[in-house]
């Protein structure tokens, strides 16, 4: 019988270690909170380009308004103001294929076409075969293309010059870049890249499992479900949405009826 | 009928807006996580001591170990490794009034006290007015004692060094102390302010509504635990710690089963 | 150290015994889902009058259209189709003190009034003293009036219907009416019992815990959001309320802008 | 624009209509908790025989004793007792690809081998093919063998006796019990049809699209968890469950710290 165990913290009467650190002298006041989520991932501390390209990473995925998380948080929160954290975990639990997927998606494209950083890859031969691959099953490239930013997703440009700036413009951000160029030439359309697809790029630049993906979306809508949950115990809207729903779903049933 | 509204953020083909800043322009690479954070509850970026302060309240709450919530995060991923966002939902859920629940406390317990910072206010008589509404009603105090950390939280003087180098060392920080000390004398055993009682008391420094400190938790625990589910896909306890603990569960019907 | 205990259910190789039964051979194509669910609650399977009866609750709790917690699952599996149980956690999450609320509230109220059924008691002397009670706190007394509901709520007449055919219908029935009306006299205006309000009693007159409520409102809903889900499936709805939403409530932005 | 649209459904000031019936005089009373799930999911109600074998489908999943669901139930429920509906939601929110995922890919297995039931197919030759292909992609065949009962999940000759008491012991019942046999014989051991395989293949009968048995699971265990709850709230054992766990796992800490 192998006994449990986990590597990340343990606690004694008089300390808290975290990671092999002490968490009252080496982490707090030391390590912000993107850098103790970088601790999480990688069991190290970043870096100064690191934390400032993680920390961008992160704060991308904090925020996109109204969306179907958000809304589903305040539909909780609706039921169960009692309890907020149900609400956030509702709002998270929809963060699947559909949205964070992309991140995830292309993290997992580039790094299976490029299961290690290569400086001497001929990346044009390589984005040509996924785009290949991928018109071959008809699937939809992960990363780029946007149904609504036009010309081009204003969170690229910036990614990529902080990745320039902090030393992370490597294969990935160039190779997924040349997928979106190959892409567009091959539907002759414009295809650029999106934020997820840096994303992605950027996750495989720091040598991040394309699985974790995913946990960088959770943690980052975490933050910013909570900022709507407190906009909404200010300025309610749930309660509109459910009842202005319910009417018009309805409707029908009642025009049957009278007729 | 009032249309919906939120005033977090919005997007046009080529801007994205979040709380009036460009989220490209002047947020990406300028603010870290924490700070997007605080911008999420507050409406405006901290200033340097904000900054330091807030992040080390947030950076306490991320991880302790193996917890109910870091457990359930593991054996969820185990059913739904496919649905990482699911276990963390599943971990986040149980984050009610036990566990998180004495920032919470701590902080309403201290704000409905001294409703606005008073530094003219006698601490002392609100401290001893405190102890005495808690004995009448026979509550635990909460953000005092600690089960398992003596002779102190290691955690407490370490925030309240960092409240002090911010300027955060105000007159909740105060009446915390104040409190724990009261009682200890009231019931004749040592009762210092444990972490939770000084997070309750800084979150009544920035000026949070009560109800927001659950959010903190909420944030917090969601990075520590991708960090688990990250070290369970690496290195499994769960399906473990389920079939040992069915077995020793149900141990009692086979034993009854063969007399 | 006190080894973990479960009594609900236990395997061996060859059997599966839950509460003492045989799976196979004493529930399987001998309890109905909803006598199963009895079981859970009780430990034992109901007669034929606690069966109808308690299925009636269950079925009346099961299914309400458009709800806070349908859309919820529906927004949820927009994102995670892949995790449908997600979506139909998610939609529970909300089922907390404002909905499911109620019935739990009218139990308590009703178990705390009258801890055990009395049929010799004074159950106007008893309705009166609740009614004042929630008076003198001005709180709303759970279980009676409806905002939509005119004159009655429809489900009112016919569980207390069934009641009276299965003998259900005891001094706590009785005294939810008595409430009832006490409160419509005091308050001048017509308040009579809603559904809540008849199964917080039916939970008192089969000796549930008035905690268990939120159970049965949970157990029900969960059948109710899976058929919410296979419709959303066939006819979503989920990404028009999203994008029609987000629209909506951020068009004041797009008309500053234009100013 | 489209309207929202649902067509499951709706109230007025005085009725409450559910797939085409009135909820109080056609459907309370008269539908059991089970049957009524059976209307969810088919927009009709069922008649004696499709009613004892969906109730004891349902039943079937109910109930296994403590397994990560429960135990995740139990822990969120130690955090947050004042909302139970959240340990509900976290206990579901794992039942994924690993576990009910075998009566999904069953169904999904049978369903695509033979899209409609066909009493002249070739049953031995469909069984064949399947065996070969899941041989050919290394596959575990969903639905047949089990690690624990032997010699065979006593269930499943239950469910086949009551699927040849009502009838539905049609083409795809014999199916999955020839792919086990076939399977057997392929692998040279004993792989007989398990409760979940039994499952799938009774879901086909039904005519139910494979994707909804997540959805008979997910029902069912929102059943059983309850129970769990009530247990855990009578004879609680999650508290020692963490205590117990996090020493055993950090007991490597302390071992280090000593040498």
């Amino acid at each position: 019988m192998k006994p449990y165990r986990t590597d990340i913290a343990w606690s004694s009467a008089d300390s808290i270690t975290v990671f092999g650190r002490s968490l009252p002298d080496e982490i707090l006041g030391h390590l912000s909170f993107g850098d103790m989520a970088f601790l999480e991932l990688t069991a190290r501390t970043p870096n100064a380009n690191e934390s400032r390209m993680f920390n961008a990473m992160l704060v991308t995925l904090v925020e996109h308004g109204l969306t179907p998380s958000t809304m589903v948080a305040r539909l909780t929160y609706l039921g169960a103001p009692e309890a907020m954290q149900a609400a956030v975990a509702a709002g998270l639990s929809g963060l699947g294929t559909v949205f964070v997927g992309s991140v995830e998606g292309s993290a997992k494209m580039l790094s299976e076409a490029m299961p290690k950083p290569d400086p001497t890859a001929d990346l044009d031969a390589i984005a040509a075969s996924i785009v290949a691959q991928f018109a071959a099953t008809k699937s939809i490239i992960p990363g780029i293309g946007h149904p609504f930013h036009k010309p081009i997703d204003p969170r690229t440009p910036r990614l990529i010059q902080i990745a320039r700036e902090t030393g992370f413009d490597g294969p990935y951000v160039a190779l997924i870049q040349k997928v979106a160029a190959e892409a567009g030439r091959a539907r002759k359309r414009d295809l650029p890249c999106n934020a997820t697809g840096i994303l992605g790029a950027l996750a495989c630049e720091f040598g991040f499992d394309w699985k974790i993906c995913r946990g960088l979306g959770v943690m980052a809508r975490a933050v910013g479900i909570v900022g709507h949950i407190l906009e909404e115990s200010r300025n309610p809207i749930a309660a509109d949405l459910w009842l202005r729903t319910e009417e018009e779903a309805t409707n029908h049933f009642r025009a049957a009826k009278t007729e």
